[in-house]
């Protein structure tokens, strides 16, 4: 089922996302089975938004082995690849939807896109097994942990290169039923693909992270962890657009624009 | 003027502290003047909440001199002060009102306490100068940035030395009237004082930090900042209780318990 976020008109509303036509429920993503107004509306014409505001929004850095290698080779460092999952932040403050614009700062130099699988969290669990791990996944939605590269370097944290306005895109909806082993990650830039990855090769796949978290914390409904990246990319400039395919999901769309002068 | 969030009985309201009595508030903190809605309360009888949840939860990670000389002699290396202010990010799931327990985890070794200003932004704000950042800051109170040095030291991330469950006491209210220069932080370990600091003597202040974030990101109404602490902490045990006081706000205090066997 696929369960979208979208304003028409004046409204803001959940809804269930059936081939082109939205059908529009009442509350939100928790309240139990959706319950529909009867209102309908055909997907070219609403806003897309994002499709929940996190509690807290947990990233898996380094999770995939060619990412990793990359990494390291822009820093001039050895590899080191992770013994074990580490759980990073990112800012709610920084996320757009899909369609709308990564806004680039005029001193930026090296933006660059990261092709995320996005876990939502939709039930309190805290002390899972790996085996009941899944067991508290509400559904799944693409994120683009767009970052910038020597702000990356330079920093002590990724506050700038990570969280920046607009560089946290997320969407286009959440799909509750996947298949996680069939899942392939297509990125296309300017409508050519640049990147392709089987999204479950991850170092540390998704029940493996929730288990070891909840050993130590509660998960909430509404908590979202971005589960890292494979691969690299080219700088980013004005004018680019970065699709984000994951098969059995969907496509998230951004376009990047230049910051105007203050 | 002292914001504070309570339960009495079966609700929880805003209210604004006198003395020890709450005058219960319609509405939020972002609300507008509060409205009285008649009702009071004594301080005694209420259980004190979490002043919000923030939206965005940053945290400035060295950000005192003392405090820093002494985290990297603890790590074994040179001390390396900070040349501008970076910004981290902790958890909303980990945090705790004041006079709620701090769970030890069984495994930990190493639990220590960080008395923190913490800085809750009321209005929305980018592109501030250090002149007018002060503006967007709606009030002040304390938070106890508990961490766990072993963990710290092993893992990547601050997920688990920083953000496990109940690591985040903030409260007991928020002051919106403060001296900052006249501010003075004293921790209290089981009544005996182990640590006093001019609260205001960041190696960047509070403005600084505000006009290096609204360069690149929004600040938004609920979000909150962390500014760090100074000195050192000696290593908690179960049934300590550990008492911040910062001048003109208030005591946060929480007991550290044992986490029971699972």
């Amino acid at each position: 089922m696929r369960w979208i976020r979208f304003t028409a008109g004046a409204r803001t509303a959940y809804g269930i996302l059936e081939g082109e036509r939205i059908a529009e429920v009442q509350g939100g993503l928790f309240d139990g089975l959706p319950v529909r107004t009867g209102q309908t509306h055909g997907l070219a014409e609403v806003k897309v938004e994002i499709p929940l505001l996190p509690r807290t929004f947990y990233a898996a850095g380094l999770n995939y082995a060619e990412h990793v290698t990359h990494a390291a080779r822009m820093l001039g460092e050895a590899p080191d690849i992770p013994q074990r999952p580490d759980m990073g932040y990112r800012a709610v403050n920084a996320l757009i939807a899909h369609a709308e614009p990564v806004v680039i700062p005029r001193d930026a130099t090296a933006v660059q896109y990261e092709a995320e699988l996005a876990v939502v969290i939709g039930r309190r669990a805290k002390h899972l097994s790996e085996a009941e791990a899944l067991s508290c996944v509400f559904g799944y939605t693409i994120g683009n942990d767009v970052s910038e590269r020597a702000w990356q370097k330079s920093d002590r944290t990724f506050w700038r290169s990570k969280n920046t306005d607009t560089f946290k895109p997320m969407g286009p909806w959440i799909e509750t039923d996947v298949d996680l082993e069939a899942m392939e990650t297509v990125v296309r830039l300017n409508g050519t693909e640049t990147l392709r990855f089987r999204t479950n090769d991850m170092l540390f796949g998704i029940a493996r992270y929730i288990a070891t978290m909840t050993r130590y914390l509660t998960l909430h409904p509404g908590d979202v962890i971005w589960m890292g990246t494979d691969g690299a990319s080219p700088n980013l400039k004005p004018g680019d657009t970065v699709e984000i395919d994951v098969a059995g999901i969907g496509t998230l769309r951004n376009s990047f624009v230049l910051e105007e002068k203050a």
